[in-house]
């Protein structure tokens, strides 16, 4: 097993967690390495759940920050392992969200009589179909260990502070059609053909840009998969086109199904996953201290966080992160060492008497 | 191992080959049936290269005639085991080809001194890429066991005599993107998004209709396949739609290749199985001379057949068989008793004295 050094300095920490591979449910190694880390700090309560981990002080404090962030990636896509290049790590998990980790792993060591209790999640599989989602079977099973005033998630914002989330869903589109020999089209039906109106939906749909709060979300509507076919010789009697549509807080998730309706009317849509967003919930006292103590501006989180579950458990929640987001799941993704500083260090700061 | 009883009615023949399963690369099992029932008729040489098996009279005649069929279906389609209804006999392979193959495993068992000398092919892959083909394996390694004046390939032809086939060629259509998160899908590209004009293509095609020889031959444009994604909550790089061009014998594989280059313009196309169309050949002296035995109006095969292989070898060659070829590879395959019937005995009189 990998050893973790939490006295290493956050960078070389970071290339070190994305150098232990996590693709979502093969997070084994990374949390063992994460929970042995935790188990020898004494000012840490440490529970594990699968390969989720939960460590807390227990100060008496009258304030309870609960700071967390998931161990897995999306699948290698050529970069493995990290690389530093002057002021930017390169690899794989360096953006989402390996600095996040490194930098919350930095601080359950340092801060060892924090101003607030502080409550570190680290969680599996948030990458893949929301089922799997560590951070879900927490607040389903143990939601007394997510107990807390507010919630820092430190998914990549640019290392500003980010409010809401927009909700994503996933559907399938299926087409039927009849078999037969592809010498003798005529005789048969073919689905594949039939999912042309589907494509061409979906590669001229003007996604909304909406105002909350005075931040813009931006939605998306695209296919993540498609397939179908039977052999070579036989017009396909099935096809399928599986459809991610982000959607901006101020939908539910019926309101973003009725759309989907709508959009792909005359098509059967199967709903295989989907999770509600969050709205940007800056009114709240808490969210309001923190963005005051980090300073700078606040902007909408375009992708889905796990924000949306502490919303849910009636947590305030924002995201803040080193990275830039747009480079997440990117053959070309990277963190600026700038970001990694000045997270640890705001939050150093903000939690340090 | 199941044993073969070539002494079974050609009904009963038919339904005991259908429920041996046998879909292409699974033929070992039929194959040795049919080998061990042939290696017991001592007026037959048998030979046999991987799950292809040949069997001849060596009677000294002036003519040679082949007769030929494939062991091998396409995948099972909830049409297994074989059922007989009145005069129908129902279920996978029926029609393609396995009702030929027993009027031809008969017609070995009975002729023990036929006026023509005769030999029988039975071939494996035929349902596949053409690279697996068990005749053209035959055709490269062994042409001295397919050398005759005629051959009949036992393709269903609605028990009349076919000429001819449309040629056949398997293109992959291959998109390129680029990978971005899917909630910020604007830092990436769509691969499947950028199918949508070849789906509206196939959709919209309209195949030509071609007289050769006073044959009307049809063309047919078809996705076969189609696949792509990466993962939930990517934005897929690449995706790809694999089309069967079915073309008129008028049309060489170079000419069918510069059509899909013209109709598919500005998308990268790669040739994964070719095979050429064969002319009616009604002119030549053999095809007449069956024609006029046999009896009946001569059609055009719109299906590829291995009667293109036999082309190439430089041997006259028509279907004729069992079946409506338009039920081939569909769930409601089948074959009239009746077909069996005529075609068995149509061959019967005309090789025997």
């Amino acid at each position: 097993m990998p050893e973790l050094d939490l006295s290493l300095d956050v960078v070389d920490l970071t290339a070190a967690l994305v150098d232990i591979a996590s693709e979502s449910l093969h997070e084994a190694e990374i949390a063992d390495a994460v929970e042995q880390a935790l188990r020898a700090l004494p000012h840490l309560r440490v529970e594990r759940d699968g390969h989720s981990i939960v460590a807390s002080t227990s100060l008496g404090r009258s304030e309870r920050v609960v700071i967390a962030g998931h161990l897995d990636t999306v699948p290698e896509n050529g970069n493995l392992p990290s690389r530093l290049e002057g002021d930017t790590l390169w690899g794989l998990g360096t953006c989402d969200m390996k600095g996040g980790v490194a930098i919350a792993l930095k601080l359950a060591a340092q801060l060892t009589e924090p101003v607030r209790d502080i409550t570190f999640v680290f969680y599996e599989a948030e990458e893949i179909a929301a089922v799997h989602n560590g951070l879900g079977r927490l607040a389903r099973e143990h939601p007394e260990w997510l107990a807390g005033d507010f919630a820092i998630l430190m998914e990549p914002s640019n290392a500003g502070v980010e409010a809401g989330c927009q909700g994503t869903m996933r559907v399938d589109i299926r087409t039927v059609g009849e078999r037969s020999h592809s010498a003798r089209w005529w005789m048969g039906s073919n689905a594949i053909h039939a999912l042309a109106p589907v494509l061409d939906t979906l590669a001229s749909y003007a996604p909304r840009e909406v105002e909350i709060d005075g931040l813009v979300y931006r939605e998306g509507l695209n296919a993540v998969g498609i397939s179908g076919g039977v052999s070579g010789n036989v017009i396909p009697d099935e096809a399928v086109v599986t459809v991610n549509f982000r959607f901006a807080p101020d939908r539910s998730e019926d309101d973003a199904f009725t759309h989907l309706q709508e959009v792909f009317e005359g098509f059967g849509l199967t709903v295989t996953d989907s999770a509600p967003g969050a709205l940007p919930g800056l009114d709240r006292p808490a969210a309001a201290d923190f963005v005051e103590a980090v300073g700078g501006e606040v902007g909408p989180k375009y992708g889905w966080t796990d924000v949306a579950k502490f919303t849910v458990l009636g947590v305030p929640a924002v995201n803040y992160g080193p990275g830039d987001p747009s480079f997440a799941h990117k053959a070309d993704e990277h963190v600026p060492v700038e970001h990694l500083r000045t997270v640890h260090e705001r939050l150093t700061r903000w939690l340090t008497p």
